[in-house]
């Protein structure tokens, strides 16, 4: 392939926010790039550093409103904090918390007096700070959250009532942190209004904790190492009135609660909704991670050779292994497939938050789609680059190699910003609703017998680029038999049909179920999680490869159009293998049909082997960020391998 | 379920072994356990100290002979070193260079004068070793080693021709290590005999490198911080002629080389074959630190709760949730599957190594299920910590929660001691050959085309409890419909049908591929290669059940045996539906009978809920050994969470 067919991938990859894209690159350089081995503390004390020497115009704080130093561009943020997580995932975590976390809430939930308050300090980092929701005893049902803030005697007094309601695993508390947003339950006049949040200044100037304020240290970690979590209690800390973030509910000297959304849980999803950016970011970091990981295992089996053919007369490229190739291309595919999905995402993103008036129904089905994505791709994360570190042998567990530290710093992923097996649940509420009745508690059961008895029939809707898809899928002929396997519009109506048949057979559990099981209503329930849950991931599946079909349309040169559409045969085929057996049981595929994919998938590992080197080419990663001994070893590693065949095979044949 | 359960679990998991694994469970107290967040330098002193204070008697040296002050236990070394895997995986791996390695080497390739000058110094640690073996360029292909060790002038001489051939990964060698068992070429008279192994000193007494020596750090891993894996290089260092470990190879003072096998690859298979208790051992130790991982996530879910169910006064227990029981039981079930099967392969590792006259044909067979068995658990221990990690929460990625460093520190296991890739490919070849042929060069291509000329029909060997398997499997009635899909009988048949189905296909498609590609030989294997490995993986599946379904036999107790083979249905029916594709596909399982055995498996999951934490603790880790902070919080928690449901709600509420 030529440089010009690499180019316009990385053209066609980099999409809207090319030129935040191309910004990182050109200024962050190596001095930012992780570095393997440290301590924590050398870590700690690094990026801490860092984080105020990070060039803000970057994009990093792109959605503070422009009057604050901003650019109103909360798609852009993204982007660059998923860049950041190509340099060094502690500096992207950290970057997060300070600007994404930190910021964002008090851009989001707070009001004008705040934002003048605060936000030029915090967008320069002079004023560090922590997001404080998570508790010990409640990760991903914040809404549970058992800290308290009540209003007496003109101001608030937050209070940790036991140790399960500490806040725990805050990043920037540790060490950097000197306020916090910190959420807890609001009570005044003696009854609750649902979780709420404040700023609270945990540190003095000279880094002590404020009375009151009891901070512990989350230790040492699987990775992100240079990140300070920690942990915060309050002992019933006077809090001023007016460090309530008060934009969605307020407070007023004599007691009175005030709010414009009645609905407590209503009010605190809205809230919540206001937040999707977290989501959005950690799923796209996760991504460029693989990225960079998928790099380095490509470009190592281009050169390390392992064991010689009969014949032949040098030592195989692992490359060329049928066996490395399953691993490391249906990977890389899936990897092309989450670059569109979350750039669509990150659109979607940046138009609802650009509407004059907020757009209720398609906010729901972003938060949805930032949950299911933020899933996906951090699984996706986990699984590929534990696949990359072996498919690199001893050298993959090096940390002079870098993927080690990528799978290390990535791993939290699938848990934080909300876990992973609950934010799928979250995806399979909205599918059930069909998103007419998004709200509720995250719990999940609640309403799940109401929405099996209203849901009647499910209508798809369609993400990117319809009327493409639309053709695509009416092109179809009918019987699936007669269609070859690598034809578009098949796997756009198999991926659709799946969903929605799996969809409509876990409403008719539910129906079912409460219909017999009145009396236990967790079971009802619980008894399709697995068929609920497996319903959200066809539905990501599903946008996913839309996003992809419409993402080859941008591609104007021919030759990386073919090679992109290669790349998504590959990845719809084997997301079809990889779920075969339904396709099997649901008379969707003939047994004939299925082995058939198997060979098809073959045949295109085949043909994509020699494009291998591109498609990592591709995403663009600076060799300074990738930072792996094996890839600055190798031009030698080739030269001597080519040598030393030559030379050992005379020493030892003479 | 009674503590008699427990206890009679136990004894069965135990087995042969458990005067060793109770020994070690008394005799290595905290002060041996893992600290969890120390720098590199604290860990390699504190393992460097340990591995000397380790009481030797409890069975980390007992295969070495008796009269140097082992007890000829090959078998219960390996379960020694496996104990030690709960205890500190660096620790392990330390121990396991030393004796294991190191050790057993000079063991089994040296001869009485290597014996007497150098085992008693070896099993008390104070001399310290290594084994050269890994080369930067050469990893799994052991045979290809560029190292050379050539005589002349009455001795050898050592040398590294290149970057490419300096040993790498090797344990002992950055810091404690005095001398080391080096493989190389050897070559006298200009002739090269393959692969041998020398004992070379690398270090003097004061800790410096021998002359001509170079040793480097390999810095940095992901885990296993207390190992010192380092790098060395040999520049024409002189080597004695007694310094030829030379049991299976002599050189005679003129330089004329002598062996008691002629063909220098099946020498060189010979010698490999008599280091298979590094591989056991691996396997062991891998599923060890996954029962500890297992026992942390089951004990966590049992008293972490999380979302209230409608109508429910209090949260969930994350074990009560379909998806969590998916998690960890099919993984539980399994891990009780390795045991047995781990059992039954030390046990005829022991068999053979205690024959007057070697067992050839049996000698191949364990090194094909030492292989396979290494694979598959340490895949499994990959798979099921990172999902215990998870399972965990956020909790699950700190350090105090031990889980994090299980992950880190097995991590490596799928490709130390052989890619499992690469070990697969060795067990397909063992099959391939039906076991008549099992020397040859490791490359697996060499003798594909004959083999398949050769091979026309399977027949498989059954290992465990030859007679109950077959009358078990003789009970299953012609047809599979009207058989329950809980019928141990069809689990076996099943097993080995596909096993025997698709090595046939294999055989099949590879006497094709010869027919039809002769100018391309590496094409005939490579394009079967994913359907070969399937084939492997079968086989290894197979023989697990086998293990499992003997071993079942061994509880006295009916409730302890019914409890079993509950764990035996879910081992057997996940394996099957994990490859449900397949049965479909080959008419091996109807539609019907397909869902069928999912809605069985969530039955199963239900009947076993409630014995989830009887059959971790029937795993009889020491809590000591777990170190896990929220293990240890276990009963503050459940008070706190009892006492908090109540005064909380009575607060909200008010």
């Amino acid at each position: 392939m030529s440089d010009r067919v690499t180019a316009v991938l990385t053209e066609v990859l980099d999409g809207r926010w090319a030129h935040i894209r191309q910004a990182v690159r050109e200024r962050l350089g190596a001095e930012f790039v992780t570095v393997p081995g440290e301590t924590g503390d050398q870590a700690r004390e690094r990026v801490s550093r860092l984080i105020r020497e990070l060039p803000t115009d970057v994009g990093v704080a792109s959605a503070f409103p422009s009057r604050y130093g901003g650019s109103d561009d909360p798609g852009g943020s993204t982007v660059a904090a998923e860049m950041l997580g190509q340099v060094d995932l502690s500096l992207m975590v950290k970057a997060g918390v300070q600007w994404g976390l930190f910021g964002g809430a008090v851009v989001a939930l707070g009001t004008a007096r705040h934002h003048d308050a605060y936000l030029r300090d915090i967008l320069t980092a002079d004023l560090m700070g922590c997001f404080a929701m998570t508790e010990t005893g409640h990760g991903s049902d914040v809404q549970q959250l058992r800290t308290t803030c009540t209003f007496q005697d003109g101001h608030f007094v937050l209070n940790t009532p036991h140790e399960a309601a500490r806040k725990d695993y805050i990043g920037n508390a540790a060490r950097d942190g000197r306020m916090a947003v910190v959420f807890a339950q609001l009570i005044t006049g003696g009854k609750s209004y649902g979780v709420h949040a404040w700023l609270v200044p945990i540190r003095d100037r000279d880094g002590n904790p404020m009375p009151g304020v009891t901070i512990g240290d989350a230790g040492a970690k699987a990775g992100l190492l240079g990140v300070d979590n920690g942990r915060l209690s309050f002992d019933h800390v006077v809090v001023p009135r007016d460090m309530l973030l008060d934009r969605y509910g307020q407070v007023a000297p004599d007691g009175t609660y005030t709010s414009s959304i009645e609905n407590d849980t209503r009010r605190f999803f809205t809230m919540l909704g206001t937040l999707v950016r977290g989501r959005v970011t950690v799923g796209a970091a996760a991504s460029a991670a693989t990225r960079s990981a998928l790099t380095i295992a490509v470009r190592y089996g281009e050169t390390r050779r392992q064991f010689t053919s009969p014949g032949a007369d040098r030592e195989i490229a692992l490359n060329d292994y049928l066996a490395h190739q399953r691993k490391l291309l249906p990977a890389l595919a899936r990897s092309y497939a989450y670059v569109f999905a979350q750039e669509e995402l990150a659109a979607t993103m940046a138009e609802l938050f650009a509407l004059a008036e907020p757009d209720e129904h398609r906010q729901r089905e972003l938060e949805s789609r930032a949950a299911g994505l933020k899933a996906a791709q951090t699984w996706h994360a986990t699984r590929t680059i534990q696949m990359c570190r072996e498919a690199c042998g001893g050298a993959g567990y090096l940390a002079e190699n870098r993927i080690a530290g990528l799978k290390a710093d990535t791993d939290v992923f699938t848990t934080f910003e909300g876990d992973n097996t609950v934010l799928l649940q979250l995806v399979a509420k909205g599918l059930l609703t069909g998103y007419r009745d998004a709200f509720g508690s995250l719990d999940g059961w609640g309403r799940a017998t109401f929405v099996a008895e209203q849901v009647t029939e499910m209508v798809l809707e369609r993400t990117a680029a319809r009327s493409l898809i639309q053709r695509l899928v009416s092109a179809v002929p009918g019987r699936d038999e007669e269609v070859a396997v690598t034809d578009r519009g098949w796997h756009l109506a198999a991926f659709e049909d799946r969903e929605k048949h799996i969809l409509e057979g876990a409403i008719r559990r539910l129906r079912n179920g409460a219909a017999t099981k009145k009396d236990r209503p967790f079971d009802i329930f619980n008894e399709v999680q697995d068929h609920v849950l497996a319903a959200a991931t066809a539905h990501i599946d599903r946008i996913t490869l839309e996003a992809f079909v419409a993402g080859i349309e941008r591609a104007d040169d021919p030759q990386a159009r073919e090679l992109l559409s290669k790349v998504c045969d590959l990845y719809a085929l084997t997301t079809i293998e990889a779920d075969k057996a339904w396709f099997l049981e649901h008379g969707r595929l003939t047994p004939v049909r299925s082995k058939a994919i198997t060979a098809v998938i073959n045949d295109l590992l085949r043909e994509l082997r020699p494009h291998m080197r591109t498609l990592v080419d591709a995403f663009a990663v600076p060799d300074e960020w990738l930072n792996a001994a094996i890839l600055r070893e190798e031009p030698a590693r080739q030269e001597t391998m080519a040598k030393e065949d030559e030379a050992v095979r005379a020493t030892l044949l003479s």
